[in-house]
Parts: structure tokens; C-alpha cells; sequence
């Protein structure tokens, strides 16, 4: 298995322990130097909370790391990051993303472009069929946060 | 005091509660229907987050909302919103953002104004010398803070 499916299967997994706690399946992982630095899933359900989409949580677990850090890393995430997630990875000058899937929703992938963040994604079935699944069963909380 | 002022007035508290703990002196409030329905500062120090901007925070203390609440909210924010606050904004579709200055830090106001958000600066001479201040003395703080 390569290091890029490796660290997309422990978003997955991040997405999965979510999906077990009652939460939105979206996971994530950081990671420096071919080593994950930090993980975490969408929190809405769990903590409650509106800020904390997967790849924000992984960046909170991170914790403060200096701009050097940030700029040699790439964030893995189960699903196209929306704007408030593309926000913060321009924020932090995040140069790569490496993403799940855009087909059940897409997010500023073409705004992050255009700050010069390498976007490669995947389409893994595997995440695709999580999020369908997800928002076929939870449509009203799926669209609590995208904000619809 | 008008309304506008009476909660900008609201958001600098929240900003100098922040310094008076050691923390970045930036805050922000939410307002539906002329009543506050969230407030907070930024948490970087206090709660060593790295997402917890002031509108972060703000949004989090506010909880989990309907889009349609969202959708007639007014954001005040001591300082012009960096890449993440503007995501958030986007995201949940507030459409109307007051920003006390953006002298001592220009966010992303015109990627903003491209989403039909709003944006009032005030150019208030408080929240410029609180930021000043802050800046001259804790150089290595807000650059971590701004991703530099």
C-alpha cells in the first residue's frame, strides 16, 4: 500500500469512529515528514460544535505548531473541504491536500488553487459510498453543516 | 449610542477581556435581531487553540443554529477576518460583517464582498491602538496567530 493510501485509509478510519459515535463521517489526518502529526473527525454531533468540521479537529490536535511546520505538511480529508476548512489551510499555508472524494460535495477546491495549494483527489469509492450512505439516513443534519 | 456601536463596543470588551488573561486582544459578537446571540475572543493563548479565532469562538458560544438564523445574523469582529473567520462566514451564509479596523491586518473582505457578504469597516482608533499595541509587544504571537 502506498504512504498516499495509507494516509487517506486513517481519515477513513477517523471518519468511521465518528460514524460509531453517532457523528458526521468525515475524517482527517496531518501530516509532516511522512508522519501523521495529527487526527481527528467532524464534531458537530459529539462536541456540539459548528467549528470543529474534521479537518479542523485535526488541526486543533495538532496543536500550535510553527508557520515552517504548517508549510511542509499535507492534510488528508475524507471529503472536499468547505470553505471555512480551505480558510484555515490558507490560513496556516498548507501547500498540499490530499482529498477523498468530490462527488457528494464539492468545496473550494478551485480557491484553494488559486493560493497555490496543490488539490489531488482521489475519488475513493470507499468515502463516496460513507457519505451517501451518511446523507441519505441524516439529510437534516448533513445540511446543519454546510450551512443549508 | 447607536446599535452599530453599542455592539462594536460589546466585541472590544470581548477583545480586552482576551488581553487582560494574556491573550490575543481580538473579539466579536453575533447578532440576531439586535440581541446578542454569541460572544468571544480569541483563544490561542487561553485555550492553546489554533481555531478558536474571535468569530470562531463566537460561532462555537453561539452553538448550533438553523441556516435561517444564520441568515439574518450580523457579525461584528475587532479585526478584519483572516482566511478561516471569512470560510465560516461563507459557510454559514451570515451575510452582514462589521469589522472595527483593517489597518493593523486586511483579511479576506474581498472575498467576502464576491459572496454578497456585506462588509462595514469602522476604522475605530480603539480597536487600531489595542492591535498596535499588541503587535509591537508580542511580534512572534501574531505571526503564529496569522499563519506567519
Amino acid at each position: 500500500m502506498s504512504k498516499t493510501d495509507l494516509f487517506l485509509k486513517a481519515a477513513i478510519e477517523e471518519a468511521e469512529q465518528g460514524r460509531e459515535r453517532g457523528g458526521i463521517p468525515i475524517g482527517s489526518v496531518l501530516v509532516y515528514q511522512q508522519k501523521i502529526i495529527g487526527r481527528g473527525h467532524n464534531q458537530r454531533v459529539q462536541q456540539k460544535s459548528v467549528v470543529l468540521h474534521a479537518e479542523m479537529h485535526t488541526l486543533e490536535q495538532a496543536g500550535r505548531l510553527p508557520a515552517s511546520i504548517y508549510k511542509q505538511c499535507t492534510l488528508y480529508t475524507t471529503l472536499s473541504p468547505c470553505a471555512m476548512c480551505s480558510g484555515a489551510i490558507i490560513l496556516y499555508g498548507i501547500p498540499h491536500v490530499i482529498v477523498g472524494e468530490n462527488q457528494t460535495f464539492m468545496g473550494q477546491e478551485q480557491w484553494l488553487k488559486e493560493h497555490g495549494v496543490r488539490v489531488d483527489v482521489m475519488q475513493d469509492k470507499h468515502c463516496m459510498e460513507m457519505m451517501k450512505a451518511f446523507i441519505s439516513t441524516h439529510p437534516e443534519l448533513w445540511n446543519e453543516d454546510i450551512g443549508e
